[in-house]
């Protein structure tokens, strides 16, 4: 288990950032944090999240844990501005929700005695910032470890310990390639749907009678347009993929239903029907 | 309010007849139940939702209020078989989930002495039969009326009593036009979603990586393959419709991410974002 002793520091204090923070709080460790909004270190000092924090970048330096909390493309700057104060032998880890490009970029420019194990904690909210930080999340959310050929046993199981402090309900391995293709089928390719149905048309008007339905499938239209655009184009190749596979689909069954197929409407149904099943079993909570 | 000494035959013991029947029973109401399966009957007597049932169609004869809960076809015929045996003066209503045919089709054969208001309780569950019935799914559900020129005063104010006394979230008044284009969207195309998702690809081994997203996505995706179909045909010319919008809106997006367009990206979820708060505020629960 990670040493109560050791300096952890988290760079970038949002929502997840955030729940790290108070998840390793209440987990008793001492953590320092890096934003470069005052506001947002302010917010995790007040509730004693971070011991120390500030946009001072010089405080990753003697930290034996370097969590990032930072979006894709500025993680991958940030490690090629500030990679010359992390302490050698220290473990970078990082929350990027596609891998392939990340760890190739990271893996490009990366000093040889700092180990970098990503990471990806699939928990969000329809909100962003510190001040929705919630580590509950991570009590139904799965925590998946992208290995690559240079992790070593010391990395792996710094990653194994943190989704275990952090009480993540399941920790499982992918390569990247697997995992952003997982991503982008069961992820990306849901909000590029729900973002759509939203705006099909503007159905403001219809709220009153609007079941659960609609509700579920457009929940995730809420959905942080700073951070998205750049996960879609990082997973360019598997979303477009699977928007074709996906609206291939809705083209059969519509074809079907101009046609007045009965029983092919209902060999679709009955697919579903099966298919979702398993789904229904293996829900973590 | 419906007196108390009223006679109500429910024609359909299913989910949802099985939820009148229970709703009804625990309202004060005696209720009569007409079903083909006497298993159904069966479960309803043991628990007192009916007083009386069979599967003789002689039982709707003296009935002040007669509520069929059979699918839009089979209702039409059984209008068309058992008409002779309504009670003049007595009031039919009815559950099904698109109503331009359903009303044309019933205004077109039935006795000037029986009046005919259709109504949609948009309530349902992903388990068909009488015994998932469930009063409480009213609580959280909209009760629309669809009125026609024919109804009268009397015939309103049943629908609204029903409504009042199953406890319905909200009811609510449209014409066969807007609730047929309403459901279009809001339902059918929204299970056309559901389902083509879940039918895209045989994805079950991701069932371990699955959060909210896509559960949440696919719940919809078990459906009652029976009725399903049949629903769609009746409102094919609205669903076909919704299903092209809402394709094209898929298509668009695919286009931006080929060319990298973060800011039309951006601004696509800015409007999903904004246009998804309007469905937050109104959550009857």
């Amino acid at each position: 288990m990670i040493s109560r002793g050791s300096k952890i520091t988290i760079v970038g204090l949002g929502l997840l950032g955030g729940s790290y923070a108070k998840g390793l709080f209440n987990a008793g460790y001492k953590v320092t944090g890096i934003d470069i909004d005052p506001s947002a270190i302010e917010f995790a000092k007040q509730y004693n999240w971070i011991v120390e924090g500030g946009d001072d970048v010089n405080l990753v330096k003697d930290s034996d844990i370097v969590i990032s909390a930072l979006y894709p493309n500025v993680f991958i700057e940030w490690v090629k501005e500030n990679q010359h104060l992390l302490k050698p032998g220290s473990v970078l880890t990082d929350v990027t929700g596609i891998k392939r490009e990340v760890i190739q970029q990271i893996g490009e420019v990366l000093r040889e005695d700092v180990e970098f194990i990503s990471c990806h904690p699939m928990a969000g909210r329809e909100f962003r910032g510190i001040q929705y930080a919630d580590p509950h999340l991570f009590e139904v959310a799965n925590y998946i470890i992208v290995p690559t050929e240079k992790n070593t046993e010391k990395g792996l199981s710094v990653a194994r310990d943190l989704a275990k402090v952090l009480k993540f309900a399941n920790v499982t391995e992918l390569d990247a390639k697997e995992h952003d293709e997982m991503i982008g089928f069961l992820s990306q390719l849901t909000h590029v749907i729900a973002v759509s149905l939203m705006n099909t048309s503007d159905n403001s008007h219809l709220a009153e009678y609007t079941g659960d339905s609609f509700r579920d499938l457009t929940r995730i239209a809420r959905i942080n347009e700073a951070l998205w655009p750049e996960l879609f184009v990082l997973n360019k190749d598997n979303l477009i993929h699977e928007i074709d596979n996906f609206t291939n689909e809705m083209q059969a069954f519509k074809e079907m239903l101009e046609n007045e197929d009965y029983e092919g409407m209902k060999e679709k149904l009955i697919t579903s029907t099966e298919r979702r099943k398993a789904f229904d079993k293996k829900v973590p909570r």
